[in-house]
């Protein structure tokens, strides 16, 4: 089969490799029907995901067609269309036994495109088929569904659940990119009096804008004047983090009002100040997170029931062949406007 | 001043009485300038509620004016407009300490139009006016808010907060009367996938279906089989009960998912059958309650940020001296169509 | 090997029978070191379960040894020693990814000793060994993880949990059978101020007290007066059901305080009368339920670290072939003060 | 009468100063019965917290009796004995009305001793009586009660309750002065498996051992070698800050597991660093926050059905006027091994 292949940092190729086989009575092979590309790819290119090895397919994200299940497998089967989601779950160790799939100890987790092969291929081996893929149900679109591999559940879970988003909250999403915009959607579904989304380029807050958000800071604003004026000077309900450097962070713990919840979903890098000579005495929770996916189920209904839809997220699409030119404009957002980039199997590469 | 007045079983009389004084330091005199009547008002009138005394104003649902505050009242003074809610709250016991005002132990819970003189009149006199007003925001209308008196909150804090309504949720709810229907718009603040509403009169579930409900169970329908469809025959996540007689408590017993929320809203006079040697084994969770206000606030919040429009519901509009007119019309719903009336100062009567 | 099978109501033998098979890869067969009898035995064998066919060997707690295990096994193995739960767990089903592992859909649930053979045996086959049994850490007695095979956690979660019991509260426990007093056992989990026990044998009330009760209330007294002293006339904050009968879950509804929880722990075979028309407006929390057991690791946990000791719920101790004399001791308690019994392969029987 | 001021950096006096007088209908004036010292009062001393004006009169705990209640106080009268609590709440805000106290906007939150003059006298007046005292019901002394006017609230609400201790966790307390110390009792009322304290002092292990920590980590010793030992590597379930600088902060947030929660408590005057490098993906809850005494009536329960005794902490008593000598064996605790220090009017000074 065709596969993209990490070759080191800087180096990738979409090339001919082995197709995936059974190994754990508990897997299942899956034809690839779609896949997008994440955020945390390009990281790996760069080089900055050290634990991803030279070899590696890429991807951890896909909607596809089991074609062969392992004999523990129970839920799933030939066939059938499943989500394979960005989270292994063993379904078996302490956290699993919880929901919180993202912390495995089980050898799940995420490990698809990072420990083992992924999902930028025609096939991918899925571990622990029954408790990491996600059953399709009828009128819900490939792309749609696509969606739900990795970036709706992150911002939900890490974003809006963790940041206990209630209806009338003033909640602020500091960056704009297709995850902050992730959180801006799926904030909504508790229907916040104001969503705020901060960010420097205005491109991204017109989609923010598009999305739901009814108030935007841009490269001049100030987002605490932005805040106060919403909240008669008394700072946001949940501010929720989704760039991933130390001053997006801590310009979240100014915003919110004593008692307020920091939800953080960037990926950080390096660390941040936390000014608790400021901050102790006002009644904060920060969270950070891995998405564990056990929303998917939830947001997957309302997808069916046309109460949610992602598809607002795919600016390009692609054939599955078509690998290295999805990549090329994914890379460059600012001169693409890509959010999401979708490859499908289906369309002529 | 001109008051309506409970004269005994099936006898008012919007008549002339004596205006209301400030009788302790936490008082607040209010002019009422929009007024509603509740189901409980001729409920009330049937003479089916005993600790009310002839000679009694009824009404506990206004917005108005503070035209006087006693010497201990701190939040709101003399010229500003209030929203006064059906419960009285000291602030002190306590359940008010807890915000469980509506269990009030310090001579609040529900006392307008009950044990005190109520607010179908020109003035009202309002207890513990700092924790049983609200002030009220420009860009909220008397109208909108009004809605805030009594049914919203009731129906968002008895119903849907109760019975925890989560974004994907299937939610039934039994009964479309005023209660039901401000349920079905409430339980839309989380976003379920599904809100299925059951009630005979096929007017009522034009209602429902107007404000937004998406499943419509009539008086030839099963409801159980409706549900079944919408969830693989698991059941509801959520039901909730807005009628207050025993079929429907026990139906809504019958239509929930093992785990999932049966929330009274429904006022009962009657027992109800709890099929326990069936629902012991279903981890069900059922709730009572009365309204205790404290999503009032973020109700508020919600109108002014234009993402709940509680006008929907004000059927018939009245001026302040046409009470008895604004009585025959709310009294036959099934004649008139009426959800709520309102009754206005400023309308020529 | 031997094991005790039901032969129809009234009629159980421990007799020769074939030793059970690996049938799934997810399967593991466990040798039976420790095994009790539950009152729901009692139940089958007076018919009550018709779902339980006449053949089936009974039984759903122990305590054993993996003496083989499926291909598919990864969490336990060969010679490790387990609990095996009354509750059997696919771990892949809607219900079991979210932890409510007693309604599993997957072929789980109650089925040990129900719907297939079951724990009172020399071996037993464990459906889905992964999820549905637990390594027991050293320093844990047999005896003692055997009281967390139904009774301990069923109390804890259904009784405990769902009833909410919070530091400083006044529960009531009705019922001082095994599975009140493991209520009144692990309530204590929470330091509540008060627990109040109400039975009418005074053996019973005993032991609750010395479980750590510290109100009695016997057969001649007025529960709802001892609550009232206790609360200054409110209410109890939890009562729990430990009896299965409609009386006793109608006082449970009786002697909450507004905003209170009942929890029912009780297997009911008749309907109760809930007084909605009383309750309708006192915020009543209801709850019901099958164990999960969840809760069983943290309550390993503190049998570990000597936070929690249930071995004093067992009163008679038995070889594993004197089945048929432990099952007349546990069947007749108020002669022999039976609350549980244990019988052990070690023990000459 | 007499009172300690404040009279600028480094300056306390015990002397005459006017008597206080209501102010406010919602005012009480308190005899002080006994009173305690707070480690925030040595700050005052030495500074630290410039929004104590010189002439204030210090003291935010008490125990006493009302002299006179204002015409709208309605829960307490003259001759009740009340505590009085460090947080003063005017139960008609925002907060207030959600029982969040501490953030009170409406003129309360911490000002006695701070914005107003204090405890530290023979007479205070208490704003907002109603909800700033607590009436004390017989069976609890004034020494146990006066714990409960800051020290156990503080560690309760925002050390155990926001750190969400259950049943089975592992705790550490970072911290063993008195605050930790008050953790580590309170942290019983939930029976986790394992607390372990941290400190470097010797002695303050000894009384966290005596108080209920099952594990000490002194000066050589590595609290993530102890914790790792008793979590099979993983972490703990919660850790509580209770120090105060940047060192322990940071170190609570390498103690916990995945999922963990780190309770801060401790009074900052720097800022930390957050290693988000590393925590982004750990499923990390970090809380702050300044007490609500929300909890006060139930540990006031639990003190009179002798469920928690804190009069453990009181480790010197004086009489009132004893203040000076009182201040000098508190300030010196390595000397003196004070814990708390009680004065009492009734105590010969």
């Amino acid at each position: 089969m065709k596969a993209l292949i990490y070759h080191g940092p800087g180096r990738r190729a979409w090339e001919q490799t082995a197709d995936p086989r059974l190994t754990e009575p508990t897997d299942a092979i899956v034809r690839v029907d779609a896949v997008t590309i994440c955020g945390t790819d390009l990281h790996i290119l760069k080089g900055d995901v050290p634990t991803v090895e030279p070899g590696r397919i890429l991807g951890h994200e896909a909607v596809g067609t089991i074609v062969k299940a392992g004999s523990a497998v129970t839920t799933v089967k030939q066939g059938d269309r499943v989500l394979v989601s960005c989270i292994t779950a063993c379904g078996r160790c302490r956290y699993c036994r919880t929901g919180t799939f993202g912390q495995c100890l089980g050898g799940g987790g995420w490990i698809l495109g990072h420990r083992i092969d992924g999902t930028q291929a025609e096939y991918v081996r899925v571990p622990f088929a029954d408790t990491s893929t996600h059953l399709l149900p009828e009128g819900v679109s490939s792309e749609a569904a696509l969606m739900l591999a990795d970036i709706l559940p992150t911002s939900y879970e890490v974003g809006v659940l963790n940041g206990r988003v209630r209806p009338g909250d003033t909640v602020v999403v500091v960056g704009a990119g297709p995850i902050g915009l992730a959180a801006v959607t799926t904030a909504q579904l508790f229907t916040p009096s104001h969503i705020v989304a901060v960010d420097p380029a205005a491109a991204r807050l017109e989609a923010a804008k598009r999305l739901g958000a009814d108030v935007l800071v841009g490269a001049g604003d100030d987002p605490a004047t932005a805040v106060a004026e919403l909240t008669g000077g008394l700072g946001a309900d949940v501010a929720i983090e989704a760039v991933g450097i130390p001053e997006t962070f801590e310009l979240c713990t100014r915003l919110v009002r004593p008692g307020g919840h920091v939800a953080n979903v960037g990926v950080h890098g390096a660390p941040a100040t936390l000014h608790l000579e400021d901050l102790w005495i006002r009644n904060l929770t920060i969270t950070t997170g891995l998405v564990d996916t056990r929303s998917t189920p939830a947001l997957l209904d309302m997808i069916a029931a046309h109460r949610l839809d992602p598809t607002a997220f795919v600016t390009h699409r692609f054939g599955l062949h078509d690998m290295e030119a999805a990549y090329r404009t994914f890379s460059d957002p600012a001169g693409t406007g890509a959010l999401k980039v979708v490859l499908s199997r289906t369309m002529t590469g």
